[in-house]
């Protein structure tokens, strides 16, 4: 896995940590995933270790959870 | 500002963030700044919006707080 994949749930919160990510990391370098849409991914992110979004996925499997814009479980919803 | 700053604190936390945002942006990108040992510029962080560690200023002048490792409470001790 080479690519970072950013975590979202389209939270205010959400959008703008991402334009931040993209302009920091490169937006060929990150796969971004919206939760409330691609509420199949919910698993996976989860089994990552992911516990509220938005968050990143390094490539190396590091999750970093960016500010607080929702659990997971509000996702669920 | 060109460059994003990273606040962090020498927190196990921190360190672990510091090295995967190394690795994401470049450490050419990115000024590292240990606010343990440079007190100095913990009103600088504040004024930017830094509320705990680690957090990254971007070159935008957001600040994203990853994780979370200790309050600026803590680190002016």
């Amino acid at each position: 896995m080479s690519k970072s994949v950013f975590y979202h749930a389209g939270c205010p919160v959400c959008v703008s940590a991402e334009q931040d990510i993209i302009s920091l990391i490169g937006d060929e370098k990150v796969e971004i995933v919206h939760l409330g849409e691609q509420k199949n991914r919910i698993s996976d992110a989860e089994a990552q270790g992911v516990k509220s979004v938005p968050a990143l996925l390094t490539p190396n499997g590091h999750v970093l959870h960016i500010n607080f814009g929702a659990s997971l479980a509000d996702v669920k919803g």
